[in-house]
């Protein structure tokens, strides 16, 4: 398990204007307090976590912003932002006096267009995140057991495939200055009550099954669940709470792999434009002298 | 100022079912601790916030739920349900094992009906509550410094009125086991970067604008601003935040009305249906025997 966000040796982004071997690594320390907590599920540690919900309606995809709101530079991560609301999501990251470090997505999306090629044409400091398995180029391509500091605090990489065959889900660490209780952003592994579908892109509900089991269900219960999507309103639940009420992942594996092939869902709308897009950043035709 | 719930001696609901002199008075003591701490933003208390944001995508309202998590019982309150989710909102309660006993309006809606008369036909012990400076019937007429318990939390009543004549915040309480940072649930009176409409229902600009700076810019700056309504995917804010960053309350008075006179909406499209609803908790016709 590297405790740095792992070094990147492969990643071939030249076209997005990034140099061949690109190095992810990075350590912010500081531990001074600032006057407002605002958002927090920390307290009583060094670290403090401002943390922000923000949802795309068109998509119901949710957005996540984290920063480590006690280190002088309050540096900032976003997971999974859309392309349509990189612009409210930039704002609200100036208003809060943040400074954005990486743009992480969880899967290559299939509902929407990433927003992370954009946030990096936009903010060239921004590093683009994203699992090796996923096949999809970024700046910096994790791995199960990286780790992801913003500041003090820091995020735990789970792989968690099954949705689609490179999924993972970023766990707030697991320490006496990270978040309590932990966050579990586990984009479209473990829905609120539900899951995301298996009929595409690698997908496997055999594979999910055991994801979900064994990297979200054995978290501690009060692990707060943040999904990627919601589509009735509710906008977090706990791990303990999914292993009780989860309407599909609380069935045995036979049970669960019948609902899953007996969906009958359409054909994803916007499948044939995101996906593509987002193998790389969102950004097919990027320009590059905007990007670096 | 009343440390409890206000006795409501004038509220005559008998069309509804309730008695003319209704006691509201409610006391729950109780400090034992629950396992799981699940979405808190207390910490180090005896007493614990179980809190859970809604989102009702067709009138972009949050509901908002709040559970005194410590106590045996987890009594819990319900700011703004929405009669379309009241089904969501219900299921939730029962999964989290929380006993809802107050049903609370900001203000009379007009973009949406209320679900408070519609919870109380499937849960009888639920009280509804709404400003007396309404008009609106409710068991619970409150006024400004009211405190309504749930366990050992409680919430204060302030008087914003300038959206609508009767507009009220629900603020978590100041004190050792209250919530920190605080919460304003501020209606339709602050919105994320904006505010409310204040061309009807006795709305007022100058009000508005009272409102706003003496009760809700006077809390603490860490504290949340959690709106009635968001339009932009935003989740929550600080009163830090809009004391720096609202588009319009940020201005001064004069500006301000200006603004407010010359936004040119539309006529609502709900009001019609909504406002007359929302008078009698929602229901227009309902049946006696099953709401009493």
């Amino acid at each position: 398990m590297l405790k740095l966000l792992s070094l990147n040796p492969i990643s071939n982004l030249t076209h997005l204007g990034f140099s061949r071997f690109l190095n992810c690594n990075k350590i912010i320390t500081g531990k001074s307090r600032m006057a407002s907590s605002l958002y927090t599920t920390s307290c009583g540690q060094a670290s403090k976590l401002l943390f922000r919900q923000l949802f795309e309606k068109e998509s119901c995809t949710y957005t996540y912003l984290l920063a480590d709101a006690s280190h002088p530079q309050k540096p900032a991560v976003l997971i999974d932002p859309v392309d349509k609301t990189v612009e409210r999501d930039l704002a609200l990251i100036k208003d809060l006096g943040l400074k954005l470090i990486y743009a992480l997505n969880t899967h290559v999306h299939a509902d929407h267009v990433t927003g992370t090629g954009l946030i990096k044409s936009k903010v060239p400091d921004v590093k683009s995140v994203i699992s090796r398995a996923s096949n999809g180029k970024a700046d910096c391509l994790v791995e199960p057991g990286d780790e992801i500091f913003f500041g003090d605090l820091f995020l735990e990489v789970r792989s968690t495939p099954g949705h689609t065959l490179g999924c993972v889900t970023y766990v707030t660490g697991d320490g006496p200055k990270q978040p309590q209780p932990r966050m579990a952003f586990t984009g479209d592994a473990l829905l609120i009550r539900g899951c995301g579908r298996t009929d595409f892109q690698g997908g496997s509900s055999v594979q999910l099954y055991k994801s979900v089991h064994s990297q979200i269900f054995t978290l501690p219960k009060d692990t707060l669940v943040c999904p990627a999507h919601d589509y009735k309103g509710f906008t977090v639940s706990t791990v303990g709470e999914e292993m009780q009420y989860n309407a599909r992942l609380t069935k045995d594996e036979e049970t669960f792999t019948k609902i899953m092939e007996n969906l009958n869902l359409p054909y994803p709308k916007m499948i044939d434009i995101a996906v593509p897009a987002n193998m790389v950043c969102g950004l097919q035709d990027p320009n590059p002298s905007a990007s670096i």
